[in-house]
């Protein structure tokens, strides 16, 4: 494994030297080879899904892995949409001169070597190496244990592609060793590693944050809040929390529970329940809203669940602040939002919640680097530092400060 | 401790409300406090300074502790300077409208709960607390044991003018435990800080980072080299050297090893030996330098020693690609600089460099918050993610969106 990763490591200066339109090329050809070899895939697939039947994987999950050429061709379409984004490395984010006459660049720079620990779907195989190729990364992707002979079998195409133009192959790679324990090993070599992005579930982030030496961004569990105050639009509400809920109820930035306040709940709470009901939602409340809708009592538990499902907490609130602790306690800093008319609240809400997304009137589920414009999307980060929210191709990069000087000493 | 860091964790929303006036009045106070209160941090400082000749502290050490009038009047000048800097808080770092028409702002926010561990002089006790307290940020301080009592008395003042504006004193505060242990325990508390910010020996940043499920920003060594290319202008080059090993040897932009192309070694090496035994050098070389200039012979640990004085090593290279391998092999990514009129080649240096800060004809000394401009430093980054190279008080900072709605819902 040492010997791997330090191989990894040593090939950063060689991707450091393709130009913008080298990298571009380079992934175009992947896309094409991916297409090409669409049977191959395939192929692997198929092995995938069998293991799959026979350790009776969920539905859902089976159909997370499955591959047909149709998903195949939004593979390869991906890595072209990447191939077209705009540079990341080299941005000159900020440049000045010093008293002394010195030319401080800050410039952007790829991150070095990138680990990326990550489950089922196999697009996310070529949709990861693309992003970390067009950035300049090394990345080492560790996929789940099922989607086994489909995520080797996009890593040989795309490693051919590299080898076809004379380049290293470990640019891109699958951990060697894809046991827990590998990435165990592999978490723990700052020396060669300069990132760990773990996507998944909550155990493996967990395992990871505990244990990693290297830095970590996480993507970790959304579970957001809306909070509906007195002065909100009861229709636009409704359509809001719906949206929120029921449009993708599996993903992160889906609302888990609504607050609403009290002034307002007589009269919204029936219409929301009547919508979401007609959604096909499970619904919990306090002991407030069970006064007005017919709903299962919630606990302790509910108000931390983030249920990936269409199920729903409700619960009154004397006021804004009552809304603010509750979501302060509970919430997990990752999409938050409040639906009002008024200003101060609107204020209050935007500047107090701590989260990486904070919004005023919409719905929750904008939270992604699609809807925010970043073209490819990384992940959502619920780390603080250096990434926060959706991370687009800009955030695979750091910077370094390059200084120009005429022969100055100091003083 | 945890009762402890869940409290500090829970002034968060108060500080953030604290408009950034607020902010600086409460600064000033503060430094004023310290003028006042000379005596008693000279009393404190007294008891400190009786410990350190009792466990005979070096003498360095000893005068790194010391405090008297003149520099408590430095200390107060510092924090006047920090509340004096632009408000880090709430700059709008992007914003861009959606195709749907939400407003996206991308704002800079405090990072949290930020604990600091560091050794010896009292007065960072004052400058970390002032700018933590400048981005909004609640402080853990933790100083040096040999620092205990005027630690205390700093904290002590800090914290009245805190309780005399009805604020709560543990927006900055000392460790309670600060042994070994009470570290221990304040890097594995991720539910309650935000980030660790470890200066100082090698031992306590390696322990920081080994054990921290803390998010850590490094500030570690500083191995420093400069290459003086065919083309460098040799009286300069003499004088950058001289500069960046004799101006202040103990710190870490200083340079422990210089590289020097084959070419001009003959012609270079003896006006450049000449130059620092005058100042009192001890000077180690390669066996090619040992055949021009009377020095000691460098090894496999010489390359690896951050000096911290007046010491360093030479050594020839056929090109400027062996300096880069010599540099990417014993650098530690901290300040490399290149002196050549090359265009070429000052290019390739910049760009393949993997380092903070990377120079062309100019000192690695240059590399600080205060030669950078930044106002006040926080201290310089060895990290490559989050900050890198010199912080200053933005790097206190982290980011959120928000994201301003009139209804919108995901199609």
């Amino acid at each position: 494994m040492e010997a791997f990763l330090k191989h990894a490591a040593s090939l950063k200066p060689k991707i450091a030297t393709l130009s913008p339109q080298e990298k571009s090329k380079l992934l175009l050809e992947m896309a094409q080879a991916l297409r090409e070899k669409a049977d191959l895939i395939i192929k692997a697939n198929r092995l995938d899904m069998q293991y799959a039947k026979e350790i009776s994987l969920s539905l859902a999950m089976q159909d997370r892995l499955y591959l047909d050429s149709k998903r195949i061709e939004e593979m390869a379409t991906s890595i072209e949409t990447i191939a077209k984004l705009k540079e990341p490395v080299g941005r000159i984010l900020e440049g000045w001169l010093t008293p002394e006459g010195l030319r401080i660049e800050k410039v952007s720079v790829p991150i070095g070597v990138v680990g990326v620990i990550y489950e089922s779907r196999p697009n996310v195989t070529a949709d990861t190496a693309a992003l970390c190729f067009k950035s300049g990364n090394i990345c080492i992707l560790k996929g789940g244990k099922e989607a086994h002979h489909s995520n080797h079998s996009i890593a040989d195409i795309l490693q051919q592609v590299l080898e076809k133009n004379r380049l290293d192959i470990n640019i891109i790679s699958l951990l060697p060793d894809d046991s827990r324990e590998g990435v165990s090993k592999l978490i723990k070599q700052d020396a060669y590693v300069d990132l760990i992005v773990p996507r998944g579930g909550e155990s493996l982030i967990r395992f990871v944050s505990q244990n990693a030496t290297v830095p970590v961004v996480k993507h970790d569990k959304g579970l957001c809040h809306i909070f509906v105050d007195e002065s909100a639009e009861e229709e636009n509400a409704i359509d809001i929390i719906e949206n929120a809920k029921c449009q993708r109820p599996g993903v992160c930035n889906a609302v888990e529970t609504v607050l609403i306040h009290k002034n307002i709940a007589n009269s919204f709470l029936p219409k929301l329940h009547e919508r979401l009901i007609s959604q096909d939602c499970t619904l919990y409340g306090c002991e407030a809203t069970q006064k007005i809708a017919n709903v299962a009592k919630t606990n302790e538990e509910s108000f931390n669940t983030e249920y990936l499902a269409k199920t729903l907490n409700i619960k009154i609130v004397a006021n804004i602040k009552e809304a603010i602790e509750h979501i302060q306690t509970y919430g997990s800093g990752h999409s938050e939002a409040i639906l009002t008319q008024n200003y101060a609240n609107g204020e209050e809400f935007l500047n107090s919640v701590d989260a990486a997304c904070v919004y005023i009137n919409a719905s929750t589920r904008f939270t992604d680097g699609g809807a925010f414009g970043f073209g490819a999307e990384v992940g959502i980060s619920t780390n603080k530092l250096h990434a926060r929210g959706p991370m687009g191709i800009n955030e695979l990069t750091t910077y370094k400060f390059k200084i120009y000087g005429q022969g100055q000493i100091r003083g």
